[in-house]
Formats: C-alpha cells, structure tokens, sequence
C-alpha cells in the first residue's frame, strides 16, 4: 500500500504556504506542523508585513500548534518548513521538544547547522525534502526583488 | 553630574517585570527596551499563560518595540532583561540588530552564552547587572514552587 501522507506531501502543503509568502513580497518561507498524518498549523514568513523579525513561518506554527493542542510541548509532533531553521526558531523548537523536524533546503549561511544551534535531545532532524523546489523559490523570489529595485 | 538613567536604573525596569511573571506564577524573568534613555516596551515571561514557549520576555519585548518604532530593526535600542537570553531569544536579537544587550544572571544551561549562539556582528552584550536580584527570584521562585507540590 502506498502511503500518501509521506515527508514529499506535508512538505508539498509547507511549500504552498511558502509560495503564500511570496505572493505577499515576503521571503518565502512556509511550514506546516502534523500530529497522526494531521495538519494542525500552517504558516508563512510575515516579517515584513508585520515588521517583526519574530514572524518567522515556524514561529508562527509552533504558537499555533501549542494553540491547537491546548499545551507548548509538541510531542508526536513533526514540523515541516521549506528552509532550514535559523538559531531563533531552532531555538523555539528545542524548547517545544517538538519529536521531529523535516526540511527543505538547506540555509548554509543562517542555518541551525552552521550555527551551531542545538536542538532538544527527544528532536530528530532530516533535511533535503524536495530542496530543489524550495530553494527554486527563493532563488525566484531574490531575482525579482533585484529586478524591480 | 550623576547620570540617573544607567544600567542599574533600566534593569530594576526590567526586575519589576520580572517580579509580575512571579506573582502570575511564570518564571520570572522581565525585560524593557530602551532608546534614548526611554522605554519603548516592557515585557515578562507569559509562557505558561499563553501556552506558548516562544512566549519569552525579550521575544514580547522584540516585538513590542519593532511595533513602537515601525520598522523591525531595533538601531539604538538597548534590551535590558533579568536572565541571560536563550538561543531563540539571542536568534531573535540576532535579527533584530539590536545595538547592545544588558542582562542580569547568567543562565549556566540554557544562557546564549554555554549554547553558543552567534550575536549580530552590531551587537554588543554584557551581562552581571543586578545579577544577585535577578537570580534571587529566581530561586524563591522554584523554592515556592517546590513547596506547592
């Protein structure tokens, strides 16, 4: 049996959430959190919109999870982002103790890993989940605002 | 001439702060924002609360800022906070650009410090201010604390 709700598919949601962003002429970055194969947050970069650096799309997810669940610990939950976290929302994760986290393309100069970010010992990482769509739309997204400056 | 508005006179801000998460029963840790000798916002850990681990004084206290000055960067700002921030806290900082961080106790586990997360090359900290008052409550905190369960 094929099983449909697979990392590509919550990674194919997080992805619309991130072309969500780039409609709104935000970096575009979306995540969506899942609990049994559910999705229970969806969310988009709104830093500029909301002239916040904190409006990062898995900030904005985790607060909306822990809503949803009604509790800030994200047990049996899995995050899935179209970019690799950076050390503020890494940071948020670890205290989420939030099981797993799956992303997208890799961010080699802001990202958790090259930071040097640690994460809550329960959390397991996995990166690369259709990378090359994520990091196609940023590359779009930085070309246009270059384009139109 | 004796200078009224110093470290000292902004982290008592900050502890009165810290000092209402304490009577709502969060961890009490407060945090002001400060440019030109004014405070732009005050804020304190609401993380039980709100039901949120993103809910971190600094992080309201970003916020709260960026949305009194109407852009996201924090130039001339100084964040004066009672505990030595965590690394979402500190990511956080990071983006913002703030110009200088003043903190209170260390935060021998969890602190930005022991984590190794990276400061904004702009930003300046130090740390030790009012220390003995800010670890003081935190002890009485978790001693009342212990003593309730």
């Amino acid at each position: 049996m094929i099983d449909v709700f697979d990392d590509t598919y919550f990674m194919r949601k997080a992805l619309q959430e991130a072309e969500e962003a780039f409609e709104r002429n935000e970096i575009p970055v979306g995540a969506v959190v899942v609990i049994d194969n559910r999705i229970i947050a969806r969310a988009h970069n709104l830093t500029e919109t909301l002239n916040d650096v904190t409006a990062h799309a898995e900030m904005q997810a985790i607060t909306a999870a822990a809503n949803f669940l009604g509790g800030k610990y994200l047990k049996g939950c899995t995050l899935y982002v179209t970019l690799e976290p950076c050390q503020m929302c890494a940071g948020a994760l670890y205290w989420s103790q939030i099981d797993r986290i799956v992303y997208g393309a890799k961010d080699e100069h802001r990202g958790c890993g090259v930071m040097g970010t640690k994460l809550h010992p329960k959390t397991k990482m996995q990166g690369g989940v259709l990378q090359e769509e994520a990091a196609d739309l940023m590359k779009r997204f930085f070309i246009q605002k270059r384009n139109l400056n």
